[in-house]
């Protein structure tokens, strides 16, 4: 519990868009009683959120998004809080299964969901529940996928937010949180140096890229695989070697996944790998690197002296770093605190907004005004100060256009 | 003559994408007898894209999007090939008037246009023309800006194609073309060191962020000036210093415009400068570094040996480079060969594609097939090619959708 | 022992140079019956190299160079194999030095230093030892002054070779291991981020250059404070702020202090801080950000979920890690595997060297030769060949001098 | 003379040291009357300098160092400002030859060279001056092993200095000016992109790993080619690929040669390279890309639009920039000024110490506070304080030898 607090304190001392901005505006009492499952990796600054949403009243439900990635002093914090957690750490698949299961069970009013993984179960689980839903605020972009093929499927009745298209969260999150975490975790995790080492990136969205750009800042040699030749092209530009997997594989010293689908890196490709390869996942599957099928290929396994796990091939070791789970979140402390109080003020504000907004089923994305004001709190936090443009500074296009007679 | 050929063939050289996909496209026969002017600033690179349209059997017009980017050789040798130029080197905003009327006098059905000059102009002295207007494929941030504003008042009864979103126009264009010329062109007009400099950016959009990724990737100290919040943050989280210009003008080294409107820099900016500042502008307007009211402040100006002016104000000296035009293009050679290699692909395959569609009037984007093809063709020159996709890899949204019953 | 084998092992895999090129040259039979005290930071990596020499036929005693860096795995896996190890986790500075004096009894004939942190102890509890003492080989920049103010003290009665001025060494150590593992550590500890963060670098040497280089590229403010004026110079044109202690540290996020002397942050720069910055230190001593200072003027201390304590003063809170030990061994893992290869094949080649070699007393360095071994090695373990130089190729001084008459 | 005079104005805007530590040391009187030769690369910042020594009384003559870098409008300047100058722009190989014989037969007192090139000359041409001479002040690394080599053969009967090992110029000079310089011209005569370009550095000492530290923040593909392992290991780590010149010439874009040697690029090279192949020299001689070579190999030459001709092979092209000479200065303006502030200070703050102190013959360092002062005065400019080192801060060595007894 002491641990638990201490993590969130720490949270807390480093939050000024939570502590400003959010705890000033979910506590207008509008969030009185209202149930919400607050479903993200259950780490300190998950609980932070859930703990400035109970603050505001809100009856919040706590859950995991991933079975790797929940911290037990964290979840013993916001239980002494009296907060309802329904998971445990160092669970298993199926035991995360049963966790939002029960999350479902309590019914909850708003999900603040991160790949849809609570909303989808409602759905298949609860219909009740699914169908009395009041709305969804989705933090990633597997679940805004998900969501959008809900909508399109007929099958979306209430009204989703999709955070991660705002953009005071994708354009930091994903690219700066992300980016500087795995990278740190790959590294923490091995004892390896950066610079100079092979590092292949497959997939290059905002993750991806992300990824590769402290990793050629600290020197490694990057190669990335794409499907897209658009972002191929940006990844050749941005200095990077791109081909195919059987082109850059076969000296890789790293593997990092960044797809957001499934098996990015399976068997063809775990066979171009060379001895001693170190593969980890950055994307929300924890199958982006088909650990199941790395199973069946070993002969047998070793745990490591860290979150890694050795597979005996038989003409070779590989190297799997937590699982094939969120490498930055199951093997590191997650997005840095700077980082998700910018994504958890999008989420904070986005269930406040969709208590207090009559909105139509269907995905939304969080009005303009309400980013910016994010972004504005953030940069008063830093002391900065914005000059406001004036009106001679705009190209005036009433000028010409009211000399176009048609 | 023969400078201005040797210029386009050193363009011809390492423009793989127009020599392969583009004239194998456009030259279908379907560009036969069109009228096309091309209004982009008017050096080799542009004179390629017009030579290739004339070669695809086009009635091809050139003009300057700009009074001070022409270039003498490139426009002989462009007549020198039989294309009409309407513009001369060395000219003023005036004489640059009365060239683009000229090129609106010879009636074109369609216009490739940047900032769209030509467009506007058409609208203002031919109603005629501007009624029979066929097309419009447009350059820049600030051209797609006027033509939204255009169709929002109803004057827009044509289909006009925005280049500028193409993904491979903005993504590498407006970035690292931009980037690299402006930094290079704004050191080798003044023989100063990037190392230690500080550099004041106006406008953290795709082009200012270029700029300053590029100065600061050189250790120049940089410090961005913003009015839209999250871009502000955008620009603290690269690590930049951002600020009021009143806060961060003071001890400047260098000022780079680029918002794409105009006055960003002017009498309470220049007042704030200290003695020495040299100021650039990389904006579509020659007017954000606004020389007319430094002109108002001067006690006199000096020519420098270079492309550049020295206004003395009564307390200090203020430099200022290519007149306030586009350093990069009036001061330099424009964007790298490679980067306008893609942008004039999707500026010719926009012609072919405004010939060839029939399309509502009002503003719209190429299509994603086409811009891919061009990624795809660029790849292919780099001997690059890429995995395809596999139906496994994807997060198969059916699964879960088939489960939730409403 | 399962654990520090475990981890003995990783290492193992990821060091060709000690694998190869080092064992092969220390397993000729020189070092049979050599008595030769390893003192290094007791963790994996040097673990390793204790293990290769004592596989070589060396009489191997190994202790940690300082107190909060010693791993309990670790040393069980070493005892398990037969070595003899004086030190223990979880140590102080008192039971420290009685491990010190224990490993001077045990009467080495040549040690592998840190600090000179045995061989000065040597000298000043077993003088008989001292004398007899066939020759040291040292680690690191502060060891290295050290043995030079003794050598000039008259008080090097042998042979010491300075690891340190190898190229191999310092030129990767002292710069990319512990830029990265430093900026590595401080990170993982706080789960902050760089991005946007102002960071004060107190020293600007190799191993400050290092941190600031990687923070910078994580897009830290990065400010630097130095003495010596072309230092600073250096750290200006690298793009850093530099400034007195006063200047930069009323905003810090971070301060790292790297100058290898003591009290580089102390009881006027603790009063500079902001609340909540967070002190941490790269450099040999444990004293450089001065906790005994810090601990006077702290009304409480709180102990942090991670490696940091937290000090509670009047006005506000400090957050120091490790204790103020070097921040990327004890709260991190130390340097990359590649890079302790590097420098522990010097180190091996060294000690190996001094045995083989008739050397006066005094101190020396490398042979050049053996140093481009080591690069040799390296290189052809990643498959990389180098041309030879050509006669033609080389400025032709002959030519020239032969034509001057004196 | 106008521009030249222009050109120089420019660099006395931008010179603080020069303007103050170095006018006020040299104007002293001691330089009244000493007949000093300036033989540098003869540009606007070179032209300051002789400027400043003959504001100080000195009697100047300035030569060019390089055929191909001689400013002719500043040679006008300095004609009108009464100073002698034996070069003119335009020059070849044999006219060169014939400027230093005429700078030779002035009789100098005292040269400020640059590779030795006057030097050398003097010795071969005229011995009894080269008797006479009572110092010379060196500027590059090649000119530096020239002067050991005169040394070494005992034909250096006055003193030299090494300006180059001066910390003030090689840690400034030789890395980031170089590096931007050679960058930014080579981009700048091509109008082609670094990112995504593979380009070929040849030789990793200062000036090349800066190039390839400058092209890789560009995003280019650096490859290197060294001949001394250790380097090789650094240019590795540093994130390049290494390899022979006939592993990594076969795709390059560009290829820059800074080994400070002769034909580092020559037949079997030319042999390798792709048609359409840039090259270009950074190192002091014009023959490291061996273009006499390359014009036996060639059918035919074609002139470029800029400083560049084309190689006509029977198989392919090839493009050399400044007909091998220096590109950064025989195809641009040569180093920034904020760079040359600092060396021409070591240079003429070295002729000043020539002046007024006894030496012996040989070759000898400026001393460290001449060099110190510099940084200082720099730092000064920028309004940089420092803080001086506390006693309590220093590891106390006499602490623990008093303690050692033999
Ligand atoms: N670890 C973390 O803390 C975070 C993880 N995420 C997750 O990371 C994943 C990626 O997110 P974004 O980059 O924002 O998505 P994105 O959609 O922008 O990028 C994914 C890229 O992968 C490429 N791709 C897809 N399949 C591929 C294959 N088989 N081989 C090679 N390339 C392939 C796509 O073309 C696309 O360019 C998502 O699952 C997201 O939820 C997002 C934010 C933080
Ligand atoms: N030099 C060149 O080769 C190129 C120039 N351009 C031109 O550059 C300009 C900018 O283009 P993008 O960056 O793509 O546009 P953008 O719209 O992405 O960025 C402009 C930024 O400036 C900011 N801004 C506007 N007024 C401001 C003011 N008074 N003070 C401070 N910030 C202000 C805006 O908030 C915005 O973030 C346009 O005129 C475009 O046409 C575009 C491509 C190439």
């Amino acid at each position: 519990v002491d641990e638990g607090r201490n993590r969130i304190d720490w949270v807390h001392r480093y939050s000024p868009v939570m502590n400003g901005l959010v705890r000033r505006t979910v506590g207008d009492g509008s969030l009185a009683g209202k149930r919400i499952a607050v479903v993200v990796h259950l780490e300190a600054k998950t609980a932070y959120l859930a703990q400035v949403l109970a603050d505001a009243g809100a009856d919040v439900i706590a859950a995991g998004s991933n079975p790797f990635t929940t911290n037990a002093s964290v979840v013993a914090a916001l239980r002494d809080k009296g907060i309802r957690v329904v998971s445990e750490a160092g669970g298993t698949h199926a035991t995360w299964e049963e966790e939002l299961r029960a999350a479902a069970d309590l019914e909850p009013d708003y999900i603040i969901d991160d790949g849809a993984e609570l909303t989808m179960r409602v759905g298949i689980h609860r219909p009740d529940v699914f169908k009395r839903l009041k709305g969804v605020s989705e933090e990633t972009t597997t679940g805004t996928a998900r969501l959008h093929a809900m909508a399109a499927a007929g099958k979306l009745p209430f009204p989703a937010l999709t955070a991660n298209d705002a953009r005071c969260k994708h354009l930091f999150d994903n690219r700066y949180g992300t980016g500087q975490t795995t990278v740190q975790a790959m590294l923490m995790l091995t004892n390896r140096q950066a610079a100079g080492a092979v590092c292949v990136i497959v997939g290059y969205g905002y993750v991806g890229r992300g990824i590769a750009e402290y990793l050629s800042k600290l020197r490694a040699k990057v190669r990335v695989v794409e499907v897209d030749p658009v972002r191929a092209l940006e990844a050749h530009i941005d200095g990077h070697v791109v081909g195919t997997a059987a082109d850059v594989l076969p000296d890789a010293d790293f593997v990092i996944t960044a797809t957001g689908g499934m098996r990015a890196v399976t068997t063809p490709e775990f066979n171009a790998l060379p001895d001693g390869a170190i593969l980890c996942n950055a994307g929300h599957h924890d199958l982006e690197v088909d650990v199941e099928a790395l199973a069946t290929m070993a002969q047998r396994t070793t745990q490591g002296a860290t979150d890694m796990v050795t597979y005996h091939l038989p003409d070779k070791d590989l190297h799997v770093l937590s699982n094939g789970a969120l490498v930055n979140i199951a093997g590191g402390s997650g997005h840095p605190v700077e980082i998700m109080d910018l994504t958890f003020a999008v989420q904070g504000l986005g269930a406040h907004y969709l208590v207090n907004t009559p909105m139509d089923p269907g995905v939304h994305v969080l009005p303009r005004a309400v980013d910016d004001s994010i972004a504005a709190a953030k940069l008063d936090s830093l002391g900065v100060t914005l000059d406001a443009p004036r009106s001679e500074q705009t190209d005036n296009h009433a000028d010409f256009i009211d000399r176009i007679t048609l």
